[in-house]
């Protein structure tokens, strides 16, 4: 049973996977890369997967089987055990749980070569309407206080398969740096009675200096203290809490601005590796006043690795100004 | 000039470094490798870098000239800039300063070939004693309230160039991290009279699983909440809030002790890339009950990336009782 950790310092929580126990040796290889040129996501090879969990396929084909266009399973090898008890506990001045949650993957193509930049935008649009079904279907469990979605894109943001998928974390704790960011803008909130998302896209609306992109709904800009080159974020340009209360209207606009984003990146940055995360507000606190759902979008551009995240410190050598002009005028 | 942004949100600060200004085409390359084999950092090329600020070196031999063992000098591609005013500034929303600063290079040896664990331990222990003379000078300029002194070991750990190194930036600002940690150790403390990290070493002494080295004076533990397998930290065993308030005779026992635990880094993971943080007091709490200077050795061993930036959530496949054990284990 992997297990959660609190750090005694500064209250972050981390799993510790004892079943993986990755050994000295395991390191500087890809685990799960495809095996000769085999990829258990792609169509055809739906029985090597874990069950579905849902899908989206035509009418007449069979669970777990050809037919369909996108697919949400287990992951196979995952951070999390969906079965037990957290069985909170201390060991001296340290705490534990058990390392109970969800792990799935979304495969959000049958295709192999397709990238979310290269996918129809109907089919962003699947993804986008998968997260949040799985989303509104896991809050049920009341063991679980956050839901974590995001996409490794490339074998150095960390993906181990270069099939495109997005993967979801159900939590029993909230991850330390959304803790960080619903305080922030809950003491902002108190102060000011404005959501601080809003205040930004505002601002931004005003000056110009930082958007990338936007359409009736969303707004892409990059944010004014970015850490790394070119970090962009989507947001909702109207007040919006969590994501998975959007209506089914919202979704296609939003998947035309994550996918003409991406593209940007894409055109701009020649396909370049890349991380985003869904922030959006914890399992009990879905409708607020303070806190903004929205999509960070991180190119991994850079070398930098452990001083960043030793010392919580950025420098960013390029200013975000510039690549909002980059990637605003791309032609896309 | 640099600036200096704090997010609106969570109130972390960000150099963004204007001067350098990476375009698109910037990435993917090392800027400043060397040149054909060029090593500005080697004996004999002295005049290539900007003059030494300190320098360890044979009596009758001139600075800026051969006859040294260790020089420190300024960084050519400093990320802040030394001369000016902090000018704090808001523009709506967002609040700025000049990003004024110091960035100096500690080189650690003549020698190209040189790691921290294949040089006499005798010149790790300079290298510390410069650390110290150099927080100790940059202490009396009331610009600055926090001296971060880090080292990157190998390219993917962020290091641009190979020569063995260590860097220290001078800030304006104490880095997110360490005032989280400050913030935790002082809560800590006001509730039991006891600093977090001399409760940590205690419990690690008493339970040995996560020990890997120490003597006389100093501890090298993995923590209990490794965000990053083979995460180290070397602690002193006995409470001292400030690295650069040590004594002369208590540099030899932590030379040794970080030598010692690099080496078995070394040994069990193949001389692995590397970054290690110096956490100490800000500037003007030097002397403090709750806080407790420490290293913190991060192996670059895994490819994740943006996903723990973006998330402040980490998974570590590997147990830090199983990597101490290594560690232990390991001849050196």
């Amino acid at each position: 049973m992997p297990e959660l950790r609190k750090d005694p310092i500064i209250g972050r929580w981390v799993i510790i996977s004892t079943a993986r126990g990755k050994r000295p040796t395991d390191f500087g290889e890809t685990l799960h890369k495809s095996n000769g040129g085999f990829c258990p996501f792609c169509y055809g090879n739906e029985k090597v997967t874990p069950p579905e969990i849902l899908a989206f396929r035509k009418n007449d084909s069979a669970p777990n089987g050809e037919g369909w266009s996108l697919r949400v399973v287990a992951n196979k090898f995952p951070a999390l055990q969906i079965e037990g008890e957290l069985e909170k506990r201390g060991d001296g001045i340290y705490d534990t749980m058990n390392g109970v949650g969800a792990h799935e993957v979304i495969i959000e193509t049958p295709r192999h070569e397709k990238t979310l930049s290269t996918l129809p935008v109907e089919k962003v649009e699947d993804m986008l309407w998968a997260y949040r079904e799985r989303i509104v279907d896991l809050k049920r469990d009341p063991r679980f206080k956050y839901i974590l979605v995001f996409k490794n894109e490339g074998v150095s943001a960390g993906a181990s398969l270069e099939h495109s998928h997005s993967q979801l974390i159900a939590l029993p704790i909230v991850p330390k740096r959304v803790a960080e960011e619903i305080k922030g803008s809950l003491v902002h909130y108190q102060y000011k009675e404005r959501c601080v998302y809003c205040d930004i896209v505002h601002q931004e609306l005003e000056t110009r200096t930082r958007v990338v992109s936007e359409n009736e709904h969303y707004l892409a800009i990059e944010p004014f203290t970015p850490r790394f080159p070119f970090e962009t974020w989507v947001l909702p340009k109207y007040h919006a809490s969590s994501y998975e209360r959007m209506e089914r209207d919202e979704i296609a606009p939003l998947a035309w601005i994550l996918q003409d984003t991406l593209k940007r990146i894409d055109k701009i940055l020649n396909v370049p590796p890349y991380n985003y995360i869904l922030h959006t507000s914890p399992i009990g606190e879905e409708v607020n006043d303070h806190y903004h759902w929205h999509i960070e979008i991180m190119p991994k551009l850079t070398k930098v690795a452990g001083f960043e995240w030793g010392s919580g410190f950025y420098i960013n050598p390029t200013p975000p100004e510039e690549a909002a002009e980059f990637l605003r005028e791309a032609r896309v």
